[in-house]
Protein backbone atom coordinates (compact mmCIF):
# COMPACT_ATOMS: atom_id res chain seq x y z
CA UNK A 1 0.00 0.00 0.00
CA UNK A 2 0.96 3.46 -0.86
CA UNK A 3 1.52 6.48 1.42
CA UNK A 4 -1.24 8.32 -0.67
CA UNK A 5 -3.61 5.30 -0.48
CA UNK A 6 -2.87 5.92 3.41
CA UNK A 7 -3.71 9.04 3.32
CA UNK A 8 -6.54 9.63 1.34
CA UNK A 9 -8.28 6.39 3.66
CA UNK A 10 -7.70 8.62 6.79
CA UNK A 11 -9.32 11.78 5.52
CA UNK A 12 -12.34 9.67 4.79
CA UNK A 13 -12.03 9.43 0.73
CA UNK A 14 -13.69 5.79 1.08
CA UNK A 15 -17.18 5.65 2.33
CA UNK A 16 -18.77 1.93 2.53
CA UNK A 17 -22.91 1.78 2.56
CA UNK A 18 -25.56 1.86 -0.25
CA UNK A 19 -24.69 4.56 -2.77
CA UNK A 20 -26.32 5.39 -6.19
CA UNK A 21 -23.61 6.73 -8.63
CA UNK A 22 -23.91 9.56 -11.07
CA UNK A 23 -24.51 6.52 -13.81
CA UNK A 24 -27.39 5.26 -11.74
CA UNK A 25 -25.10 2.02 -11.09
CA UNK A 26 -25.67 1.35 -7.67
CA UNK A 27 -22.78 0.73 -5.12
CA UNK A 28 -21.71 -0.27 -1.74
CA UNK A 29 -18.74 1.88 -0.83
CA UNK A 30 -18.04 5.80 -2.59
CA UNK A 31 -14.87 7.32 -3.49
CA UNK A 32 -14.80 11.35 -1.97
CA UNK A 33 -11.06 12.60 -2.23
CA UNK A 34 -12.84 16.25 -1.83
CA UNK A 35 -11.51 16.34 1.37
CA UNK A 36 -8.08 15.50 0.77
CA UNK A 37 -8.36 18.33 -1.86
CA UNK A 38 -9.15 21.00 0.05
CA UNK A 39 -5.82 19.66 2.28
CA UNK A 40 -2.63 21.63 0.86
CA UNK A 41 -0.54 19.14 2.19
CA UNK A 42 -2.22 16.80 0.81
CA UNK A 43 -2.66 18.13 -2.06
CA UNK A 44 1.41 18.96 -2.78
CA UNK A 45 1.56 15.61 -1.97
CA UNK A 46 -0.70 14.47 -5.35
CA UNK A 47 0.64 17.14 -7.34
CA UNK A 48 4.40 15.70 -5.99
CA UNK A 49 3.42 12.70 -7.33
CA UNK A 50 2.08 13.60 -10.35
CA UNK A 51 5.40 15.40 -11.27
CA UNK A 52 7.19 12.37 -10.53
CA UNK A 53 5.27 10.08 -12.67
CA UNK A 54 5.65 12.41 -15.15
CA UNK A 55 9.35 12.32 -15.10
CA UNK A 56 9.56 8.31 -14.58
CA UNK A 57 7.19 7.79 -17.48
CA UNK A 58 8.55 10.37 -19.97
CA UNK A 59 4.67 11.86 -19.99
CA UNK A 60 5.27 15.59 -21.36
CA UNK A 61 2.94 18.22 -22.55
CA UNK A 62 2.18 22.04 -22.91
CA UNK A 63 -0.30 22.19 -20.23
CA UNK A 64 -2.13 21.12 -17.28
CA UNK A 65 -6.11 20.54 -18.43
CA UNK A 66 -9.23 19.81 -15.79
CA UNK A 67 -12.58 19.57 -15.38
CA UNK A 68 -14.24 22.03 -13.20
CA UNK A 69 -14.72 21.32 -10.65
CA UNK A 70 -13.35 18.50 -8.70
CA UNK A 71 -10.21 18.53 -11.10
CA UNK A 72 -9.29 22.43 -10.22
CA UNK A 73 -7.54 22.48 -7.11
CA UNK A 74 -5.69 19.03 -8.70
CA UNK A 75 -4.66 20.48 -11.25
CA UNK A 76 -3.73 24.06 -9.74
CA UNK A 77 -1.80 22.54 -7.85
CA UNK A 78 0.22 20.41 -10.21
CA UNK A 79 0.64 23.44 -12.23
CA UNK A 80 2.22 25.21 -9.75
CA UNK A 81 4.45 21.75 -9.22
CA UNK A 82 5.62 22.13 -13.15
CA UNK A 83 5.42 25.13 -14.11
CA UNK A 84 2.67 24.16 -16.52
CA UNK A 85 -0.07 26.50 -17.66
CA UNK A 86 -3.08 25.61 -16.58
CA UNK A 87 -6.50 24.94 -18.97
CA UNK A 88 -10.08 24.82 -16.95
CA UNK A 89 -12.90 23.03 -18.89
CA UNK A 90 -16.55 24.20 -17.22
CA UNK A 91 -19.26 22.05 -16.85
CA UNK A 92 -21.87 22.42 -20.16
CA UNK A 93 -23.34 25.69 -19.75
CA UNK A 94 -26.40 27.12 -22.06
CA UNK A 95 -24.04 30.50 -21.81
CA UNK A 96 -20.85 29.22 -22.68
CA UNK A 97 -20.82 27.47 -26.53
CA UNK A 98 -18.39 24.30 -26.60
CA UNK A 99 -15.14 27.06 -27.10
CA UNK A 100 -16.37 29.24 -24.16
CA UNK A 101 -16.04 26.00 -21.67
CA UNK A 102 -12.61 26.97 -21.92
CA UNK A 103 -10.69 28.76 -19.42
CA UNK A 104 -7.11 29.05 -20.45
CA UNK A 105 -5.15 30.37 -23.19
CA UNK A 106 -4.51 27.39 -25.70
CA UNK A 107 -2.73 26.95 -28.82
CA UNK A 108 -3.33 24.98 -31.64
CA UNK A 109 -1.23 21.92 -32.00
CA UNK A 110 -0.16 21.93 -28.27
CA UNK A 111 0.00 18.94 -26.20
CA UNK A 112 -2.08 18.57 -22.55
CA UNK A 113 -2.27 16.21 -19.79
CA UNK A 114 -5.38 16.02 -18.42
CA UNK A 115 -5.70 15.33 -14.08
CA UNK A 116 -9.04 14.00 -12.51
CA UNK A 117 -9.61 13.74 -8.93
CA UNK A 118 -12.01 10.59 -9.07
CA UNK A 119 -12.18 8.95 -12.40
CA UNK A 120 -15.59 5.75 -12.86
CA UNK A 121 -16.64 5.92 -16.35
CA UNK A 122 -14.35 8.64 -17.64
CA UNK A 123 -17.56 10.30 -19.27
CA UNK A 124 -17.18 13.85 -18.24
CA UNK A 125 -13.08 13.45 -19.06
CA UNK A 126 -14.13 12.50 -22.89
CA UNK A 127 -16.17 14.81 -23.33
CA UNK A 128 -13.80 17.36 -22.48
CA UNK A 129 -10.99 15.60 -24.44
CA UNK A 130 -13.35 15.98 -27.72
CA UNK A 131 -13.67 19.93 -26.37
CA UNK A 132 -9.59 20.66 -26.63
CA UNK A 133 -8.88 18.07 -29.58
CA UNK A 134 -11.95 20.10 -31.50
CA UNK A 135 -9.98 22.96 -30.63
CA UNK A 136 -7.08 21.32 -31.98
CA UNK A 137 -5.04 20.38 -28.88
CA UNK A 138 -3.22 16.99 -28.51
CA UNK A 139 -4.14 15.19 -25.57
CA UNK A 140 -2.69 11.54 -24.88
CA UNK A 141 -2.50 11.37 -21.46
CA UNK A 142 -4.90 11.38 -17.81
CA UNK A 143 -3.36 11.42 -14.62
CA UNK A 144 -6.77 10.36 -11.91
CA UNK A 145 -5.82 10.50 -8.24
CA UNK A 146 -8.25 7.36 -7.86
CA UNK A 147 -9.59 5.15 -10.75
CA UNK A 148 -12.89 2.90 -9.56
CA UNK A 149 -11.70 0.79 -12.01
CA UNK A 150 -15.54 0.90 -14.00
CA UNK A 151 -14.30 1.09 -17.65
CA UNK A 152 -12.48 4.52 -18.02
CA UNK A 153 -9.25 2.80 -18.78
CA UNK A 154 -11.00 1.02 -21.72
CA UNK A 155 -12.95 3.74 -22.54
CA UNK A 156 -9.95 5.90 -22.71
CA UNK A 157 -8.15 3.77 -24.60
CA UNK A 158 -10.30 3.70 -27.39
CA UNK A 159 -10.36 7.05 -27.58
CA UNK A 160 -6.00 6.68 -28.07
CA UNK A 161 -5.51 8.43 -24.29
CA UNK A 162 -3.99 6.58 -21.67
CA UNK A 163 -5.14 6.72 -17.97
CA UNK A 164 -2.86 6.41 -15.01
CA UNK A 165 -4.37 6.36 -11.21
CA UNK A 166 -2.06 7.23 -8.35
CA UNK A 167 -3.84 5.03 -6.45
CA UNK A 168 -5.99 1.96 -7.40
CA UNK A 169 -9.81 1.13 -6.05
CA UNK A 170 -8.17 -2.00 -4.51
CA UNK A 171 -5.66 -0.20 -2.59
CA UNK A 172 -7.96 2.07 -0.53
CA UNK A 173 -10.32 -0.80 -0.25
CA UNK A 174 -8.07 -2.95 1.45
CA UNK A 175 -8.59 -2.77 5.10
CA UNK B 1 3.44 51.67 -10.22
CA UNK B 2 3.60 47.69 -8.33
CA UNK B 3 5.13 44.77 -10.12
CA UNK B 4 1.75 43.37 -9.88
CA UNK B 5 0.20 45.83 -11.73
CA UNK B 6 2.68 45.36 -14.50
CA UNK B 7 2.40 42.24 -14.70
CA UNK B 8 -0.94 42.38 -15.02
CA UNK B 9 -1.38 44.11 -17.83
CA UNK B 10 1.25 42.30 -20.19
CA UNK B 11 -1.51 40.14 -19.29
CA UNK B 12 -4.10 41.41 -20.75
CA UNK B 13 -5.87 42.05 -17.75
CA UNK B 14 -7.29 45.12 -19.04
CA UNK B 15 -9.23 45.62 -22.20
CA UNK B 16 -10.47 48.86 -23.36
CA UNK B 17 -13.81 48.96 -25.50
CA UNK B 18 -17.84 48.74 -25.22
CA UNK B 19 -18.51 46.33 -22.21
CA UNK B 20 -21.36 45.74 -20.35
CA UNK B 21 -20.74 44.56 -17.10
CA UNK B 22 -22.82 41.99 -15.23
CA UNK B 23 -24.65 43.95 -13.32
CA UNK B 24 -26.24 45.91 -16.46
CA UNK B 25 -23.78 49.52 -16.72
CA UNK B 26 -21.69 50.00 -19.59
CA UNK B 27 -17.95 50.45 -19.10
CA UNK B 28 -15.13 51.56 -21.71
CA UNK B 29 -12.60 49.00 -19.61
CA UNK B 30 -13.21 45.41 -18.84
CA UNK B 31 -10.45 43.38 -16.36
CA UNK B 32 -9.57 40.10 -17.06
CA UNK B 33 -7.17 38.67 -15.38
CA UNK B 34 -7.79 34.90 -15.94
CA UNK B 35 -5.44 34.63 -18.52
CA UNK B 36 -2.79 35.45 -15.26
CA UNK B 37 -4.61 33.18 -12.91
CA UNK B 38 -3.82 30.25 -15.53
CA UNK B 39 -0.23 31.17 -15.19
CA UNK B 40 1.88 29.38 -12.13
CA UNK B 41 4.26 31.88 -11.94
CA UNK B 42 2.04 34.83 -11.80
CA UNK B 43 -0.27 32.55 -9.55
CA UNK B 44 2.51 32.42 -7.36
CA UNK B 45 3.29 35.54 -7.31
CA UNK B 46 -0.03 36.64 -6.19
CA UNK B 47 -0.33 34.42 -3.14
CA UNK B 48 3.06 35.66 -2.01
CA UNK B 49 1.37 38.57 -1.79
CA UNK B 50 -1.69 37.69 -0.37
CA UNK B 51 0.62 35.87 2.33
CA UNK B 52 2.99 39.24 2.75
CA UNK B 53 -0.43 41.19 3.07
CA UNK B 54 -1.64 38.42 6.45
CA UNK B 55 1.34 38.92 7.78
CA UNK B 56 2.14 42.82 7.42
CA UNK B 57 -1.78 43.43 8.32
CA UNK B 58 -1.81 40.55 10.78
CA UNK B 59 -4.96 39.04 8.73
CA UNK B 60 -5.41 35.75 10.18
CA UNK B 61 -8.02 32.75 9.58
CA UNK B 62 -8.35 29.38 9.78
CA UNK B 63 -9.43 28.54 6.13
CA UNK B 64 -8.89 29.99 2.70
CA UNK B 65 -12.38 30.79 0.82
CA UNK B 66 -13.06 31.42 -2.47
CA UNK B 67 -16.25 31.54 -4.60
CA UNK B 68 -16.35 29.20 -7.83
CA UNK B 69 -14.74 29.76 -10.21
CA UNK B 70 -12.71 32.60 -10.64
CA UNK B 71 -11.32 32.67 -7.53
CA UNK B 72 -10.14 28.99 -7.06
CA UNK B 73 -6.79 29.03 -8.45
CA UNK B 74 -5.86 31.70 -6.67
CA UNK B 75 -7.73 30.73 -3.46
CA UNK B 76 -5.56 26.99 -4.36
CA UNK B 77 -2.24 28.81 -4.56
CA UNK B 78 -2.87 31.04 -1.29
CA UNK B 79 -4.29 28.10 0.30
CA UNK B 80 -0.72 26.14 -0.66
CA UNK B 81 1.48 28.97 0.31
CA UNK B 82 -0.06 29.62 3.80
CA UNK B 83 -1.34 25.89 4.69
CA UNK B 84 -4.81 27.31 5.06
CA UNK B 85 -6.91 24.47 4.04
CA UNK B 86 -9.68 25.21 1.52
CA UNK B 87 -13.18 25.94 0.88
CA UNK B 88 -15.17 26.29 -2.02
CA UNK B 89 -18.08 27.94 -2.19
CA UNK B 90 -20.07 26.86 -5.65
CA UNK B 91 -22.82 29.31 -7.90
CA UNK B 92 -26.04 28.30 -6.91
CA UNK B 93 -27.69 25.76 -8.53
CA UNK B 94 -30.95 23.83 -7.56
CA UNK B 95 -29.10 20.56 -7.40
CA UNK B 96 -27.39 21.76 -4.25
CA UNK B 97 -28.89 23.73 -0.65
CA UNK B 98 -27.45 26.51 0.42
CA UNK B 99 -25.18 24.45 2.72
CA UNK B 100 -24.27 21.96 -0.50
CA UNK B 101 -22.86 25.30 -1.93
CA UNK B 102 -20.07 24.65 0.02
CA UNK B 103 -17.27 22.45 -1.25
CA UNK B 104 -14.44 21.35 2.05
CA UNK B 105 -15.66 20.63 5.97
CA UNK B 106 -16.03 23.68 7.76
CA UNK B 107 -15.98 24.26 11.56
CA UNK B 108 -18.48 26.54 13.65
CA UNK B 109 -16.85 29.37 14.94
CA UNK B 110 -13.93 29.61 12.46
CA UNK B 111 -13.02 32.08 10.56
CA UNK B 112 -12.10 32.22 6.64
CA UNK B 113 -10.35 34.79 4.82
CA UNK B 114 -12.13 35.18 1.54
CA UNK B 115 -10.11 36.04 -1.84
CA UNK B 116 -11.02 36.67 -5.27
CA UNK B 117 -9.91 37.56 -8.31
CA UNK B 118 -11.90 40.89 -9.45
CA UNK B 119 -14.19 42.60 -7.04
CA UNK B 120 -17.00 44.58 -8.50
CA UNK B 121 -20.22 45.49 -6.41
CA UNK B 122 -18.82 42.59 -4.24
CA UNK B 123 -22.64 40.79 -5.15
CA UNK B 124 -21.17 37.40 -5.62
CA UNK B 125 -18.46 37.62 -2.17
CA UNK B 126 -21.57 38.52 0.25
CA UNK B 127 -23.83 35.39 -1.08
CA UNK B 128 -21.23 33.68 -0.01
CA UNK B 129 -20.24 35.37 3.21
CA UNK B 130 -24.10 34.93 3.95
CA UNK B 131 -23.81 30.84 3.00
CA UNK B 132 -20.34 30.91 5.31
CA UNK B 133 -22.43 32.89 8.53
CA UNK B 134 -24.68 31.13 8.23
CA UNK B 135 -23.01 27.81 9.10
CA UNK B 136 -21.34 29.96 12.00
CA UNK B 137 -18.08 30.94 10.24
CA UNK B 138 -16.55 33.93 11.34
CA UNK B 139 -15.61 36.39 7.66
CA UNK B 140 -14.08 39.90 9.05
CA UNK B 141 -11.47 40.01 5.32
CA UNK B 142 -11.52 39.54 1.68
CA UNK B 143 -8.57 40.12 -0.52
CA UNK B 144 -8.82 40.64 -3.74
CA UNK B 145 -6.63 40.59 -6.24
CA UNK B 146 -8.27 43.60 -8.34
CA UNK B 147 -10.62 45.96 -7.26
CA UNK B 148 -12.80 48.14 -9.85
CA UNK B 149 -13.97 50.51 -7.47
CA UNK B 150 -17.28 49.97 -8.18
CA UNK B 151 -19.47 49.84 -4.84
CA UNK B 152 -17.82 46.75 -3.20
CA UNK B 153 -15.38 48.11 -0.56
CA UNK B 154 -18.50 50.00 0.79
CA UNK B 155 -20.70 47.17 0.74
CA UNK B 156 -18.61 44.56 2.34
CA UNK B 157 -18.01 47.52 4.92
CA UNK B 158 -21.50 47.53 5.59
CA UNK B 159 -21.21 44.09 6.00
CA UNK B 160 -18.58 44.54 8.39
CA UNK B 161 -16.05 42.74 5.74
CA UNK B 162 -12.54 44.39 5.29
CA UNK B 163 -11.77 44.64 1.62
CA UNK B 164 -7.99 45.19 0.44
CA UNK B 165 -6.99 44.96 -3.10
CA UNK B 166 -3.38 44.02 -4.28
CA UNK B 167 -3.83 46.16 -7.17
CA UNK B 168 -6.24 49.03 -7.39
CA UNK B 169 -7.91 50.10 -10.87
CA UNK B 170 -6.14 53.47 -11.09
CA UNK B 171 -2.91 51.51 -11.15
CA UNK B 172 -4.24 49.05 -13.97
CA UNK B 173 -5.56 51.82 -16.33
CA UNK B 174 -2.23 54.06 -15.37
CA UNK B 175 -0.67 54.20 -18.88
Amino acid sequence: MTGLADTLKECGAIKFGNFTLASGKKSDFYVDIKKASMNPEILKMIACRVRDLMETRSISGNYIACVALGGVPIAVSVSLETGLPLVIIRKESKEYGAKGQIVGEIEKGRSAILVEDVTTTGGSILKAIKILRDEGMVINHVITVVDRDEGAFKNLADADVRLTALVSIKELLKK
